[in-house]
């Protein structure tokens, strides 16, 4: 499986090569495909916020690579650069405030830089470090994606008819994607009859990057709008809703994408499975529940224009770009450190405390 | 209360004049106000297919109309003309599928043709017909406003916080809406917190016309992604969710624009009275349930494409425009002729046989 998995890589989204950071820019996609390079932290954490790069894993790696770059230009500069390095985890930190994986990540770069004796090699260990947290989410994604493909085959032996919201692929994340991994591990062991893909408005993650992942790799999929998903569960026979998450709390409940509550509402009262991959940099234990979560609020020209065209009445706009699902509507949280059913705060904390199974 | 809500109709979308039939563009709202003039059936059942006019009893009101254009032209033509127009019905009954409104209004143009003794004032009585429709639907808006505020009223006396999907305002009646009549009426009667609306994809009738209307009389609105509402449900204290519809069956099930379904599921979840306002010309008691409703689904390029530009990637779409809210998900339907709370087939068949209130 895991050779298939790894064969079947095709999109990578976050390249670091020479010193600097290339990415793809996810605006432009499925349109144009157009790297951009980015020398500091700085540029990296304005990135983050206009969603060059997004999904929760991936954001993390930038950030991680961010912490790089800016150790390159204070070393460079001279004097404290510990402390002119201070400014960059700021400035990172506060690019995005919902996926946790962000903070996960500059957190790791931090114990790093503590670690070290003195200023030898800094960058050489810094690069290590960020290059280990984006081979290891490759790795979190291959064994995640084989977990989540197994419980399926647990639940059901034919092709499933499956369904996702916003984008939790190879886009989001350093290998292959959470719940796109599972969805393409499900395929490559003829377990998807057709994959069900909500646009997810404003931004449009599901109709230009998801549909456009999972097309190229041959799965059968439907583009449709958030508002069919209830109907389309009742008239196709959806049998699971598999989705990523951009931070679960210590007791599983889950913020995703707007719109992924109203899913598990509607998975609920359809009799329809609900699984969230998520590598465990995810699981924030410091959190005690979903409502201490900040959720992100954006801008609401993303409802009232596109592509810098009008496309509404010039009126207040509530554009929440995440909600909170409570862990009693989650079947699975899909980790790589194992699953959790039926996710509560002493299951979560037995997993939290296991060996990593890779 | 009934001047009060007259003194406030602002918008109209229908006019018939000087033997021809003008309409607001509704592809253009609210960027631009541009009418149309139609002189022929078939123009009128191109505009209905085509959205310039949308909306359960508005396309009723233009079909009634488009048979007095059609009636001018087989009149002039000589010959069968009542053979001739036959061909008109069809076209305009081929229109759309799901709202009923529709073929309700041609059979009652059917039956004034019907009635008709001799070839006698043949335009003016198909004119009057149609006329009439038109100002009876404007009437049964005024009526149904006072019945649904009633409803907010009886259960809440302060200003709530209400939810509302599609357009189901004056640009889709003859009058100044369904759910959004009860809407201004509780806003008049200082009911009214804030309305939240669904932009309602792939067509954007919340974020285009419900907006602009209810902003256009100054009710607190805010507008939000289809993929929010439920988000917006927990967090925000919405008590009311208000739509109007399509088609309603002898037992209570509801078609109405795609995602009326989920927000009803959602509703109740929450805890949130579910509010369906539409004239009695929008049941089909020849239909038992709504699972006998025919549903629209259009073209995939509602999905991918915006003004003619690419927003998805080029993938299979499914595109239902429509969806079935079953009778056990509503909680009061609000009609010209009175309220019925839970709706089932016994308390339908009872409305369905009363006088009209007006």
């Amino acid at each position: 499986m895991r050779e298939q998995l790894l064969a079947a890589e095709k999109v990578q989204a976050i390249d670091w090569h020479g010193g600097a950071l290339y990415l793809l820019d996810q605006r432009l996609l499925p349109q144009e495909q157009v790297w951009l390079r980015f020398d500091s932290a700085a540029e990296v954490a304005q990135a983050i916020r206009d969603m060059v790069v997004r999904g929760a894993p991936a954001i993390g790696i930038a950030a991680a690579y961010g912490v790089v770059l800016g150790a390159q230009a204070c070393l460079a500069a001279g004097g404290d650069w510990r402390q002119a390095l201070e400014a960059d985890f700021q400035r990172l930190a506060a690019s995005r405030p919902t996926a946790v994986n962000l903070f996960w990540a500059l957190q790791r770069m931090r114990e790093r830089l503590q670690r070290l004796k003195d200023d030898q090699g800094v960058l050489e260990q810094l690069e290590a470090e960020a290059v280990g947290i984006h081979a290891s989410d490759r790795e979190a994604n291959l064994t995640m994606a084989q977990l989540g493909m197994e419980l399926i085959r647990k639940h059901q032996g034919s092709e499933q008819v499956l369904m996702t919201h916003c984008n939790a692929g190879a886009l989001a994340t350093g290998g292959f994607g959470t719940a796109l991994g599972v969805i393409r591990a499900a395929h490559l062991e003829g377990l998807v009859e057709r994959v069900y893909v909500d646009e997810t408005r404003p931004w449009l993650q599901g109709a230009r990057l998801t549909a456009w992942e999972l097309a190229g790799d041959g799965v059968p999929v439907s583009l449709n709008v958030d508002a069919a998903a209830a109907h389309l569960m009742k008239v196709k026979g959806v049998s699971w809703v598999i989705v990523g998450a951009d931070r679960i709390t210590a007791n599983g409940d889950v913020a995703n994408k707007i719109g992924t509550y109203q899913l598990a509402v509607n998975a609920m009262h359809h009799g329809v499975r609900f699984m969230v991959v998520a590598p465990s940099s995810t699981i924030d234990m410091a959190l005690e529940s979903g409502e201490d979560i900040p959720l992100e609020e954006r801008s609401g020209d993303e409802l009232r224009l596109l592509g810098g065209r009008p496309i509404a009445a010039d009126v207040a706009v509530s554009n929440p770009v995440f909600d909170v699902t409570p862990a009693d509507l989650v079947d699975y949280i899909v980790t790589e450190k194992g699953v959790v059913e039926r996710p509560d705060s002493e299951k979560l904390a037995q997993l939290m405390c296991r060996k990593r199974l890779h």
